[in-house]
């Protein structure tokens, strides 16, 4: 495994974090005026390893995935919504499309394992492990071999695509599910805690699907390691992203999280290499009640609270242009020397 | 009164609200999934009367203003720092500066009253009602006749600016103090909830800020109504933006509203006319105590939460991007017909 999972170094730079704090600083502002836009820009300058980070070429990669467990009635959707928005996606009508034409941002999904064939298209990345994951009701959801092809691809999906920033979005009818399962499992949460409505699933509708994943936590009660947990719980597009979140650690890129099954696939990678929360900015705390326990857990604190409960990559999205803020700020705004500006206590 | 302040008639169309929550409903996401994003497509729909509304030629608008109730000492930096910022933000080198160029929005700064003589450039509109208000703990801050000048140029210099969308910022050493004021006599909250530290007060300076605005409340005990509160206690920048937001209101323009001075405007107008609630979006909630209460009286549920306390239109401009989201989305988002994806429950 020693070359599946990169090290990830910390980006402890004692000195750049001085200076870019002095740089906040001295801007024609308040002290600590901006808030959260600080820290942003602080957690960016840290990064990018400069003074003035400056994001290029942002990509956003929305990986999808089928999953067994849909057998076991835990979707208020149909699995064949998975490839239909996958369509959607690569045609432009759905809400990631919509957000990353208004960003100017390259959009790449990834077959990372749905049941559907495509046509190959630009846009369109065919990397498919297998047509679904297995019901983790009754075995793995993927075999070792499977998660460890996982991981390479999206390590190596990653690699390919240029730019300094990426963020990451989902689809896969069932994902709440596998994400809830990692959740529960790597930071010891009770499972009704980390179970929610999904796409819209009715009290009688949450209640069963509760205890379905109850019954899968029971079953690979030895799975308790990330890996092994996300091979017996997880999908393909989880792991997946897991691979492009650790090599896009590994390459300094900053990485915008989405909502709760985008940070499952981070809390993974940040248990195998927790320097990987260093480069990582999460853009939004979703409506789906166990992410507010996954942020915790991550000690996460994120830009938007809208209520958001789409993943896509929506969230990440709709909060891309306050990191594009914080890089233009720390750039371009005037410093109380350069302006002429008094500072406070002077008069 | 019944030529400055113009009637505002209520937006309500129960046809459009549906026509727009039904669109809304078709697109393919899950019921709901959005969140806030969905109200707020609702009310950009509402205000500008479209199922399909777009923003147009956002105007950024910074008013600027001198207090007089600063001789009292309840500033953490001088009052030179109001003309001082008026130059940075003409120069481009502000906060808001930096923000409305990265969104492409035109800037323009109004001086409404600060005690500097500027030399006339574009971007800058002379507006000035006198050199700053007189201090209001001495007696009134602005004559009734200065306050309906100030509000009547406030609302020409609306509607000289093109487009359907206004972003109201302001600048004014002091006018913390003078929103707390508006705060307290306006909502009957105690003057001690309302004051915050402004641009960096210390434990005693805010004690002493709170204990003079206690003074200038009972020394104006009988400015109860809107208006005379204005005159008493107010700016003229927060005057002159009273008289933006009625315009505002009146032409169907989405207001963007930022922190605690703009929203003390918005306090003010939406007491002499409920109706422009209606028109307008609450960008941020502010780190200044006060802001909170602010945002109780006015029913609002601001969209950012990043612990802002810099004013001048910053907040607004930031979440500005999220605005063009919520049109774009609703504009070229797939339905769940047009993109062939099924629906919940139809497995």
């Amino acid at each position: 495994m020693i070359e599946l999972i990169p090290a990830i170094p910390s980006l402890h730079d004692a000195v750049l974090a001085e200076r870019l704090q002095q740089r906040i600083d001295q801007k024609t502002k308040p002290l600590g005026a901006l808030g959260r836009l600080e820290t942003l820009m602080l957690r960016l300058g840290l990064i990018l390893g400069s003074e003035t980070p400056r994001l290029s070429e942002p990509q956003m990669m929305v990986f999808a995935g089928d999953h067994g467990l849909t057998a076991q009635g835990v979707s208020a959707y149909p699995s064949d919504v998975t490839w239909q928005m996958v369509e959607n996606f690569i045609a432009g009508g759905a809400a990631v499309s919509v957000l990353a034409r208004q960003h100017g941002m390259a959009l790449t999904v990834i077959d990372a394992g749905v049941n559907h064939e495509f046509t190959p298209r630009p846009g369109l990345q065919i990397a498919k492990i297998a047509a679904g994951t297995a019901d983790s009701l009754h075995g793995p959801a993927m075999s070792a071999d499977q998660c460890a092809t996982a991981i390479a691809a999206g390590k190596t999906l990653l690699r390919q695509r240029p730019g300094n920033a990426v963020l990451l979005g989902e689809m896969g009818i069932g994902n709440s599910s596998a994400a809830a399962l990692l959740l529960a499992r790597l930071a010891g949460q009770p499972i009704a805690l980390c179970t929610g409505r999904g796409t819209g699933l009715n009290d009688a509708q949450l209640d069963h699907k509760t205890q379905v994943l109850a019954r899968v936590l029971d079953r690979h009660h030895g799975a308790s390691e990330p890996l092994a947990a996300l091979a017996a719980m997880g999908g393909f597009e989880i792991a997946m992203m897991v691979g492009s979140i650790l090599q896009a650690a590994l390459e300094r890129r900053v990485i915008v999280v989405d909502g709760f099954i985008a940070s499952s696939a981070v809390l993974v990678a940040a248990r195998l290499q927790p320097a990987v929360l260093e480069r990582c900015v999460f853009s939004h705390r979703s409506d789906e009640p166990g992410h507010r326990l996954m942020l915790q857990a991550l000690q996460a604190d994120p830009l938007l609270d809208l209520g958001l409960r789409l993943g896509e990559g929506s969230g990440a999205a709709l909060a891309w242009p306050l990191l594009e803020s914080a890089c233009r700020v720390l750039g371009e705004m005037a410093s109380f020397a350069s302006a002429g500006v008094s500072e406070a206590g002077s008069s």
